[in-house]
Parts: structure tokens; C-alpha cells; sequence
């Protein structure tokens, strides 16, 4: 339950989310995403013009985009069962979409469409090698959760959460092509460092990252 | 260049392979596959309605539906660089596709878009451990090509290849939701063994399979 106090945060958050403000994610209450829509661009259009972008303008990306962006990377598709837009090594659903702004970390929650404070921390910069990842608006930070993926050898759990977080990451880049977006999956991650930073849960490991703005001029 | 025989023999190959049968695809010439057309539905129903199916109906893939299930795997969007529908490590581009079908083994070439004859054996049940992936019409096999990735260790390349196939597996679900296909891609396969069966070039390893067909009933 949210208190009244939460709930103003949670709408202070949101406002400074959206300006790009510096408001402490970890004092944040949680930020409800509006309902997904999407445009209504062709599947084969998407697939046309996918491609990897690499410059973005600092404009933040709007509640409504973000809203649509989560929901096609890793939403629930499917509200009787809770099944996503992609699929799992063996259903664990173990993947995690982090994302690191201005104002801090944020963990994408599909159950509720909202995104958890995390960490007021900005570690954009962290979450790659690339000049840009500091300054777009937006870096992914996708996380599997070994804990769910059960009783397997580690590199087996490293081997199925990277397949995983392809099929995630290729729905961003549709949601980008689609909706005019810049995005950019990146495997050059420091992800032992990314992941002692982001002070992940016991058995979460990071996998990849993947910038998403507004397109540069 | 191809001979008057061997374009006859496409042609043959071409007509068995809509109906099943039983050619054998060594001695066959290369198919080429009509232009891609994709149906108009949007993005944003393709992720609602992306799901596994796992029972298929035994009717076999026209080969329009082929062409488009292959150029949205991976197939060339942008003709002029030759870049693709999914994204690869360090522009490594080393995502095959190999078909199983009833009458041979395929492999994709998206630069022709065609089909080019690979072994004239059925080898769809050896794609993987469940029982319907014997009678499915079409189980693509994933391989990547470990000499296009470079000078890095197996561990590695194993590594960004599972994520690679993870985004061209993403393109074939997306598309299969559109078109009303069944599928599922599989982790569950014998790779070495498969990979010795399919008789791949040195350096080749399978990474995952998925199984497309129509759905049951």
C-alpha cells in the first residue's frame, strides 16, 4: 500500500523523470506507467528498418514511449498467465530490464506496468565502454536472476540468459524501429563491475546492455 | 551459373518441396524464393499475440510463407550494406540458417534469397528431443559460423552466438504471430551430434532450433 506521502513522490518522480530531473530514485515511491500504445506500424516495416543506432539527442524519452518501450521488451502479453512478449530457457523468466537515467536506477516491474526505485544514482556511464552511453537518455541494463533458472552449472545459466536476453533486446529494436527510436544492443559491458554497482540481488548477473533515445538532429 | 538441367531440377525441387516430397535435395539446384511479402498486421499484435506452440499441423509451408519467415529471421534489409533484420556481435554476421525439411537439408542464402541444397537426408528428428519435431513440417536449425567471429575462445563465442540466434529467433516468432504459424525455438538439442549429422563446415557449431509449422486442429 502507498501512503499519501509516497504516492506525492511517486508523482514528483514522474514529473522529474520526464524532465530529466535529479530526484533520488531510492526516495522514490514507484512510478505507474501508463498503458501501452503503440503505434500501428507493420511488423514488416519494423523489420525493414531496424537497425543499430549510435548518436542520440539528450531529449528524455516521454512516460508514454518508456511505457510502450517495457511493456514490447518484456511485458506481459498474455494476463491470465502472466506469459511475456518473449520467451525463457524453460519458462525461468529470468530477466531483469534495469534501467539506468538521469535520476537514478529503475527496475522494470511487469506484474504492475510501473518501474521500482532502485539506486539514486546516475550510471549511465557504467553501463557500457561507448562515449554515449553516459548522455543518452536511457540505458537498459538487463539482468537474469540465476536463482530462478534452477540447479544448472553456471556457464549453462550464462549460456541461456544471453539467448534470453536476445529475444528481449530484439523487441526493443522493433519498438525503436517502429516508433522512430535510436537503440543500440551492446555486449561491451564491465559486467562483474556493473553488477557490484548496481548491487544486485545474490545470483542476479548482468548480461547486456542496450541504449535507447531520440535519434541525434 | 546454373544449367538448363539443374534449373529443371530447382524447379522439381521447388514443386516436392511445397508437397512434401521426397527429392533429394543434394542433387538439387538452389531455390529461389519469391520476393518476400508480409501481411500488414502491426508490431504491436505480433508481440500481443507471440507465444510457443507446440503442435503443428502436418501441412507443409507454401513457399511464399518461407520467404517471408526467412527474410524476417535474418534475411537483408538493407540492400546495399547487406545488413540484416537482427543485429550480431561486433558485426560478426555469423548466424546460418539451415532448414530440416522432408525432403533435405537447407541452408539460407540471404544475399540470393534463396534455399541452396545442403544433404538429401529428413533430418527433422534429430533436431531435437521432443516428438512432434520429427513430424513438424520445418525445424530451422541455428549455426554459427565460429571463424567469422574471430580470434577470441570458444567459451565466448559460444556465448555471443546463443544471444545472436536469441534476436533472429525473436524475428521468428514476431513473424509467425503475424501470420498465424505455430512455433517454438528449442534449447533442448544434442548439438554436437547434430552438428556431426548435418555435416557442418570446420568451425560450425549449432546453437539452438526452432520448429515452424501451421498450428494443429
Amino acid at each position: 500500500m502507498m501512503t499519501r506521502r509516497e504516492a506525492g513522490l511517486g508523482l514528483l518522480s514522474a514529473a522529474s523523470l520526464v524532465a530529466g530531473g535529479v530526484l533520488a530514485a531510492a526516495a522514490a515511491a514507484p512510478i505507474d506507467l501508463p498503458k501501452p500504445t503503440l503505434s500501428s506500424k507493420p511488423l514488416a516495416e519494423a523489420l525493414r528498418d531496424r537497425r543499430s543506432i549510435r548518436e542520440f539527442a539528450d531529449r528524455p524519452l516521454p512516460l508514454p514511449l518508456l511505457s510502450g518501450l517495457l511493456w514490447s521488451a518484456f511485458g506481459i502479453n498474455r494476463p491470465r498467465s502472466g506469459d511475456r512478449t518473449a520467451p525463457s530457457w524453460r519458462h525461468a523468466i529470468e530477466t531483469e530490464v534495469y534501467l539506468a537515467l538521469p535520476d537514478g536506477v529503475w527496475r522494470y516491474d511487469p506484474g504492475g506496468h510501473r518501474l521500482m526505485p532502485h539506486l539514486a544514482l546516475d550510471m549511465r556511464a557504467q553501463t557500457g565502454t561507448q562515449d554515449f552511453v553516459g548522455r543518452a537518455p536511457l540505458d537498459l541494463v538487463y539482468v537474469a536472476d540465476g536463482i530462478r533458472m534452477g540447479n544448472v552449472a553456471a556457464e549453462e545459466k550464462r549460456l541461456y540468459a544471453f539467448a534470453d536476453t536476445g529475444f528481449v533486446g530484439q523487441n526493443v529494436y522493433l519498438f525503436c524501429a517502429a516508433e522512430g527510436l535510436a537503440t543500440v544492443f551492446r555486449g561491451s559491458v564491465d559486467r562483474d563491475a556493473l553488477g557490484r554497482s548496481l548491487q544486485l540481488p545474490a545470483e542476479h548477473f548482468v548480461t547486456f546492455a542496450q541504449t535507447v533515445g531520440f535519434p541525434k538532429g
